[in-house]
C-alpha cells in the first residue's frame, strides 16, 4: 500500500511540470561570483543580515528559479573538493571533521544512504522496471521547479557519483588541514590529488554499494571536480578505497574533460548520452543538478528546493545524498537565513516562567 | 537477486554472535563520567594527544566491548538534548547550525533517512514479513559485538523514535543559542521545551514517514530525555510539528519516567514488552543502545563498532540515523583520535612535486 503510493508519487514527479505557488527570491549579498567557497563564506558573513521570506520546506517555487538554458549568466562555480569553509584553528579538529571522519553517527548514516542505494537498484534491476527506467539527470532546459527526465531506451543501466566525501574520505589531506589550520590551496589540493591515493578510505557503505551494483550489471562512473591531469592518481586513490576499477574517458570523468568549468551537468549530460543514469550520488546539491548552485538562490531557498514536492520524491529514490558538514555549499547563511523569522525563541528567563509571575508562555 | 542477499544478511545478524576479532581498547581521558557534552569535549581538547589504535570499519571488536549487564559501572550519561559541543561565537551562527538547518544537502539527507524508513515499515506490512518480525530493540544482556534481538509473537507492531533533531528542528532553541553564544543550561533547556512549542518544526521527511506508518497500523512512538515535568509542552510541539499525537505515558516516554537516567534503554525495553519494535529512529547512537555511551569506547571504536557487520546491516534496516553534526555524541575527539595514523599525509610541498626533483610521490 504505501510502496504503491510511494511509485505513484515518482510517477508525477517524473510526468512533467508540478504547479508552483510564486515565492519571491531576492538577490542576495551571495549573489556575487566567485570561484571559493572560503572567500564566499568569509565575504557572506561580513555582509548585513538579510530578511529574505523563507518559504517553508515543501512549498512549490517561484519561476524565477532559472533553467538550464539561463544558467550561464550569474552562476556560482561550485566547490573543488576538500575546501574547508572556515579556516580552523591550528591543530584542532573542526566538529565537522569529527562529525564525519569520526563518529560513529556518521558512519551509520553514510552506510544507511549506501544502503537505500542498493535497494534502490536492485528493485529496478529484479523487478522488471529496467525497461521503464528514466534518466534521473535533469534534462537540458529543464528547472529545479519544473524537473524532466527523458526515457532512457535501451541505453545500458548506470549509477554515477561524485568522489570526495561521498565515495571517498579524504583522510590524510583534512588531517594535513586540521594540522596546519591554513585556508584552501587549489596547489595543495592538486598535490593531494597526485601523492594522496593511499591515504583515502571509502566511504562506510560505499563498497558493499558499488560491489553490487557491479554484480548486477550496473555500470559505476564517477563524475568529479578532481583535475583531469592528475587522472591516473585518481584512479589509483579509488583503487586504494576498493572501488575500482575507474578508468579516465570511460567511468571516470574529471574537471577539464568537457573545456575546464566546474559545473557537473555538461558531464553529466554526456554520460546519460550512453547511458540509463537511473542514479546520482553526492554530497553536494550540485552533484545532482548545476541548477543548485545558482548565485541568486538564498540557501532559505535553495533548501526549500530541496526539499520541495517535485524534488523530494527524488532522495533516496534516484539522488542519494551522503552528509558532509566540512566543506561545500551547505555551510553557509546568516542567522537570518537560516532560522525563519517565525521561529525565534528568547528565552523568558527564570521568573517568566514561575507560575506566579503571570507571565508564563504556556505550551499549547 | 541483491535482495536475496540483503535478507540473508539480516537473517545472520539477528540469529546470534558473530565472531570477532580482538582489537585493544584503551582507555581514555574521556572515561572520567560527565553529564555534559559541552565539558567533556572542552576538557578532551585539552587531554594529551592520544594514540589509540584504530580499528578500521567492517572490523569485529573485542569482547572488552561491555554487555548490558556490565552498563552500570562507568557508564557515560549521554547528552541531554539540544547541548551545543563547544562554544558558538556570539551572534555567529555554528557551521554545523547551518548544515543541519539551513542547507538543502541536510534537508534531502533526512529526507532520504525517512524514505528509507517508510520502505522499511511499509515491506514488512506489504509482503507478510510481520509473522516472522523480530525486536530491533538490542535485547537485555546482549553487546554490541553480539547483538541478540527477541522475537515478537503476536506484539502488535511499532517504531520508536527520538524527538530532537531526529523528529523535530528545535529552530527557536538554536538561534537563541546562536545569538547569546553562551554555554548549555540545563534550566535554559527546560523553559525552552515549556514554552518553545510552536518554534519547532519537523524533520523534513518525518511527517511522510510517521503519517505513513499510522495508515499502515503501526503504532508510533516517542522516546526523549525531554523532561517527563514538561510533557504537556511537548505533547504540544509534537503535534505544533504535525507529528503528533503523542500521548505521555503511552506514545511519548521521557526522562523521569523511569526513574530519571538519562539511558533509553529501559524505555525501550518497557515499550518492546508491548509492542513489536520494528524500527528505532535517532540522530545519536545512543537512540539506539546505551551501550554506545559507554565512556570507555574511544571515538575510533565506537566509530568501528556502528560500522562492524553485525550493526551495519542496521542501519536503514530497522535502524535509521539523522544527520546531527551541531550537538551530542559524534562531535568529539582529537586528531590523534580522529585520523588513522596510516592514514596521515603532509604537503609534499610544490618542489617535491615537480618531475625534476626526483622525490615525487607518484601515486600508484
Amino acid at each position: 500500500m504505501i510502496r504503491a503510493l510511494a511509485a505513484v508519487s515518482l510517477m508525477a514527479l517524473t510526468s512533467g511540470c508540478i504547479a508552483a505557488a510564486v515565492v519571491p527570491i531576492a538577490a542576495s549579498s551571495s549573489a556575487i561570483v566567485k570561484s571559493r567557497m572560503a572567500e564566499k563564506r568569509a565575504a557572506h558573513q561580513g555582509a548585513a543580515p538579510q530578511t529574505l521570506p523563507a518559504p517553508s520546506a515543501g512549498e512549490g517555487l517561484t519561476n524565477l528559479v532559472p533553467t538550464l538554458k539561463e544558467r550561464q549568466v550569474g552562476a556560482e562555480a561550485p566547490p573543488a573538493p576538500g575546501i574547508p569553509a572556515t579556516l580552523p584553528a591550528r591543530g584542532v579538529v573542526p566538529e565537522g571533521m569529527q562529525y564525519l571522519y569520526g563518529s560513529g553517527e556518521a558512519s551509520a548514516g553514510s552506510i544507511q544512504a549506501y544502503r537505500a542505494l542498493q535497494r534502490y537498484l536492485a528493485d529496478i534491476v529484479t523487478y522488471g522496471k529496467k525497461g521503464a527506467a528514466r534518466q534521473v539527470v535533469l534534462s537540458d532546459g529543464a528547472s529545479l521547479n519544473a524537473p524532466q527526465f527523458e526515457p532512457c531506451g535501451p541505453k545500458p543501466l548506470a549509477v554515477v557519483l561524485d568522489i570526495d566525501e561521498t565515495a571517498v574520505l579524504n583522510l590524510g589531506y583534512e588531517a594535513d588541514a586540521a594540522r596546519r589550520g591554513e585556508s584552501y590551496d587549489a596547489a595543495r589540493w592538486s598535490r593531494w590529488e597526485q601523492s594522496g591515493a593511499d591515504k583515502v578510505v571509502a566511504v562506510p557503505g560505499a563498497k558493499m554499494a558499488l560491489d553490487a551494483a557491479r554484480a548486477a550489471g550496473i555500470t559505476v562512473i564517477f563524475n568529479s571536480n578532481r583535475l583531469a591531469e592528475n587522472a591516473a592518481a585518481t584512479e589509483a586513490a579509488l583503487a586504494h578505497a576498493g572501488l575500482g576499477p575507474a578508468k579516465h574517458g570511460t567511468t571516470l570523468w574529471l574537471k577539464g574533460d568537457d573545456g575546464g568549468g566546474s559545473g557537473k551537468d555538461d558531464r553529466r549530460w554526456a554520460i546519460a548520452s550512453g547511458y540509463c543514469v537511473i542514479a546520482l550520488v553526492g554530497d553536494q546539491l550540485g552533484d545532482f543538478s548545476d541548477l543548485f548552485n545558482e548565485a541568486r538562490l538564498a540557501p532559505s531557498t535553495r533548501r526549500a528546493l530541496a526539499g520541495s514536492p517535485a524534488l523530494a520524491a527524488l532522495w533516496g529514490n534516484g539522488w542519494f545524498m551522503l552528509p558532509n558538514p566540512v566543506y561545500g555549499t551547505a555551510l553557509k547563511g546568516s542567522a537570518d537565513e537560516i532560522f525563519p523569522h517565525d521561529m525565534r525563541w528568547t528565552d523568558p528567563g527564570p521568573a517568566a516562567t514561575a507560575p506566579a509571575a503571570g507571565t508564563a508562555v504556556q505550551p499549547k
